[in-house]
C-alpha cells in the first residue's frame, strides 16, 4: 500500500463541434487514456447540447476506469467566439448559440472546473504540446475544414487579442479582385481553401459541364461527397479535382507568406480536416508558393508542417487548458 | 544648492532613414527637449553613415546644452532587418548594407549603450509611447512611406519574430488575381498604398493619356513630386489623384480588417509620410472599409486612428528603446 494508494489525477478534454462531441481523458502528464464520441444534436438546443457534453465526459472517463472525482479539470474547445475569462460562448454560428454561459452551466451537472476556449485556439494548443519538442516561441496553427480557423501561439500562450476573437485566418482577403462566387463575399482565404468553398466550386464546375470521376463514384448529386472521394479522385488523375485542390494549395500557401512576413512565427502548423486528407497533396505546393510571397530572410528555419493529430488536436489541447487551469488554481 | 546639483539624465533616440538622419533629445520622463537634423550619404558609404549620426546625436545634444555623460543611452530606428539582441544590421536594401555591427560601430564613436531596431518597430513604439493612454494590451502600427512596414506591440513590448523580421504587413498580398504592374510583384499592400506605387500608378496613368493638374503644377515629367502635391491636387478636385488616393486607402482598410481579423489588436495605428499628407481624404475610407472585411463582433471598441507625430514618431520611439534598455542594466 502506501505510496500505491496515492490518488492518479486526470484531465479531460472536450471538442465540442457541430455535429459531434469528442471527448479525451489524458493523465497528469498530458498522455491520451481513452475517449469517447456522441453526436451534438445541436437542434435540440443548448440545454441539451449542455447535457450531452456533460455525458460525453461521462462515458470517456467510464471507458477509462477513472471516477469524476479523479479529474481534477475539464477543457473545452468550441467552435465559437469565447471569452476564456468567463466562460461564455459569445457566438457560436453553426450550433445557433450566442451569449450562453457554457461553463456555469456545464459546472452544475459536472461539478470540476472547467475552462472553455476557441476550437482552433485548443487545437494549436494540441499540436503545441503534442508534437513539438522543444517548444517553439512561437507557433501559428491553421485548421482547413468546413471552414478554415487559426490560432496564434506567443510564449507559450494562446493570444486572443481585444475582442477574444484573434486567430480567424479564414476570413484573411488574398484577392479583392477575384471572380464572384455564388456564395458570400469573394476573395478570402476560406472562399479558396474551406471545405464548403471547395465543395461548391466542384459543384458549380460540374454544373457548367466539366467533367469528374466523383459523379462515377457519387453519382450526379455528390452525396455525401468527403474529403476522401477528393483524395480518391487525385489517385485517378481527376483534373478538375486536380485544379481545384491545387488552387486551395496555392492559397494556403499564399497565406503561410503573408503570415511569415506578418508574425514570424518558429513554427507553422496545418490540420483540419482537409489537410488530414490531402496534405500528401497540398503541402508540397504550399512549401513551394509561401517562400516567394516571404521577404528575403524572413522564413529561414521556420517549420511549416503538416499536423498528424488529426482528431486528436482539439481533445489534447482542451487537456492543456484543463491543466493549465488546474496549476493556476 | 543639494538636491539641485542632482545630475539630470536624457535619452537620445535616432531615426536613421535612407535619406536623412534625424536625432531628438529627450529628458527622462521621455519629454521631448530638441533635435537635429543631418542628410545621410548613404552613397558614401557605411562608415560614414556611422559618424554622419554620431555627428547628428552631437548636434542634437548641443543644441539642448546637454552633455554626452549625461545621456543614459541611445536608440536607433534603421530601415532595416535588425537583430535587436546584438545590435547588427541584417539587410538594409536602402542603405545597401548586410551584416553590419551597427551598435558596436557607432559605441566606438559615442561610448554610450545603444539599442538598435527597426524603424517601423520603433515608431509603433513612438505612437504607443506618445498618443496612447492609458496604454492599450496590445497594437498595431502602420507606416505608409514609400514602403509600408508595420510594427507590432504585445503587453507593452515589441514583437520581432523567429527571424527578427516581423511587421512586414506591406507584402501582404491581398490581391492575387490583380492586374499586372510594370513595377515588381503584384498584388501587395504596398502596390497600392506605398508612396512609390502611388507615384508609379500616377505617372502610368499620364502615360496612357490621362489628365491631371499635377502636369500643370509640375511640369510633365512630375519632377519633384511629393505627398503634398497629392494633397493640393485633391484640394482642385484631381479625378486621377482621387482615384488613385481611394485605392490607396480600399486597399488600407482591408488590411486594416485583415487585422482585426487576425491579430485583433486593441489599437491600430496609422502613420508615415502618406498618412500625414492625406490622412483626411484617406481616414473616412479605411474606417469604412475596415469593419465590410472583419467578421462580426471582432472590431467592437478597437481604435483605428492616424498618429499625429508624423516625423517625431521615429525619434520618440527610438527615445523609449534608449529608456527600456537603460532600465534592464
Amino acid at each position: 500500500m502506501g505510496a500505491k494508494t496515492k490518488k492518479k489525477v486526470y484531465f479531460v478534454g472536450v471538442d465540442l463541434g457541430a455535429t459531434k462531441i469528442l471527448a479525451g481523458v489524458y493523465d497528469s502528464r498530458l498522455n491520451f487514456i481513452g475517449k469517447a464520441k456522441l453526436s451534438t444534436k445541436a437542434n435540440r438546443g443548448y440545454r441539451e447540447v449542455v447535457r450531452r457534453i456533460a455525458r460525453c465526459i461521462s462515458d470517456a472517463i467510464d471507458e477509462c476506469e477513472v471516477s469524476l472525482k479523479q479529474v481534477k479539470a475539464v477543457g473545452i474547445g468550441a467552435p465559437a467566439a469565447v471569452d476564456p475569462d468567463t466562460g461564455k460562448v459569445i457566438f457560436a454560428p453553426n450550433l445557433n448559440w450566442k451569449n450562453k454561459p457554457l461553463r456555469d452551466d456545464l459546472q452544475v451537472l459536472i461539478k470540476r472546473p472547467i475552462q472553455v476556449d476557441n476550437d482552433c485556439n485548443v487545437c494549436a494548443l494540441g499540436v503545441y504540446e503534442q508534437e513539438l519538442t522543444p517548444k517553439p516561441k512561437s507557433m501559428l496553427g491553421i485548421f482547413l475544414g468546413t471552414g478554415i480557423g487559426g490560432g496564434i501561439i506567443l510564449n507559450g500562450k494562446l493570444h486572443h487579442g481585444f475582442n477574444q476573437t484573434a486567430g480567424e485566418i479564414g476570413h484573411m482577403l488574398i484577392n479583392f479582385d477575384g471572380p464572384e462566387t455564388t456564395w458570400g463575399s469573394r476573395g478570402t482565404f476560406e472562399m479558396y481553401a474551406g471545405r464548403q468553398s471547395i465543395y461548391r466550386a466542384i459543384r458549380e464546375a460540374i454544373a457548367k459541364g466539366e467533367k469528374t470521376v466523383l459523379t462515377e463514384m457519387l453519382g450526379p448529386e455528390l452525396k455525401d461527397l468527403r474529403s476522401g472521394d477528393l483524395r480518391k479522385a487525385l489517385k485517378r488523375d481527376d483534373a478538375l479535382v486536380r485544379r481545384i485542390v491545387h488552387d486551395a494549395a496555392v492559397a494556403t500557401g499564399i497565406v503561410v507568406g503573408n503570415m511569415v512576413n506578418l508574425l514570424n512565427p518558429q513554427v507553422i502548423a496545418l490540420g483540419g480536416g482537409v489537410m488530414e486528407a490531402l496534405s500528401k497533396e497540398m503541402m508540397p505546393v504550399i512549401q513551394e508558393t509561401a517562400p516567394r510571397h516571404a521577404l528575403p530572410g524572413t522564413i529561414k528555419g521556420i517549420r511549416i508542417f503538416a499536423s498528424k493529430l488529426a482528431d486528436y488536436a482539439g481533445i489534447a489541447g482542451a487537456a492543456v487548458l484543463a491543466k493549465r487551469l488546474s496549476q493556476r488554481q
